[in-house]
């Protein structure tokens, strides 16, 4: 595992979004636009079951997220990793994710259907690009 | 392919950055971010020859690009396409785009030993992500 220096953890901190990239079935590829925390060392997605990259890491774990600071988006990072699933704390860590974006107590946009999946990559690879 | 509307243009038209992921090798995701624009309903895409994203092309140009506004990383845009290369035009195109996120007349950082090269992408699929 790498780890994360200084500057990368702050990109992580700061309330900045996430480019999060996982491989469809036919090969071709899923980007979205995410929360990202950073716990432990690792990095920290949350989604809900049943959405597509969720259900793309259950096939193949391997993801590559990519981080920038609005301010200056060539000072950016690239981490790839493999995503583990879990349920557990995954409540808890959106509402963790919703002070930290929206400055809410509570995720405002749950819905009562929806389980909550927390995903925790370690960072296999960091690059770190700056101009 | 798919058109793309007035709001998607708009958001490739101003200097936004773009998240450029394609497939390596092992099929691991690579990510780079990357300026650029739109050239007769295609996207347009430039970088030099050697490059990790370029060379990922040739292999597969299975390509997806996800542009949001700083002000608003939830109003975003992901494309899905393929990408063809060509060296024709390539240094004009990289002008053009310093001018669109630089404001300067010429490329700064083009290195004399350099070969740009240009995409352009036929956006096969659109989503448009509001919140």
């Amino acid at each position: 595992m790498a780890s994360l220096d200084e500057s990368v953890r702050a990109l992580l901190e700061q309330p900045n979004y996430a480019v999060v990239s996982t491989t469809n079935a036919d090969g071709s590829i899923h980007s979205v636009v995410v929360w990202v925390d950073v716990e432990d060392g690792h990095i920290a997605l949350n989604s809900a079951e049943g959405r597509v990259w969720p259900t793309n890491l259950e096939r193949d774990p391997r993801v590559t997220v990519v981080v920038y600071p609005p301010s200056n988006p060539y000072d950016y990072v690239e981490i790839r990793g493999r995503a583990d699933a879990t349920h557990e704390g995954a409540d808890e860590q959106i509402d963790r994710l919703a002070k930290k974006y929206l400055g809410q107590d509570t995720y405002p946009y749950r819905r009562p259907s929806e389980q909550r999946v927390k995903f925790i990559v370690d960072p296999q690879r960091v690059r770190h690009a700056k101009r």
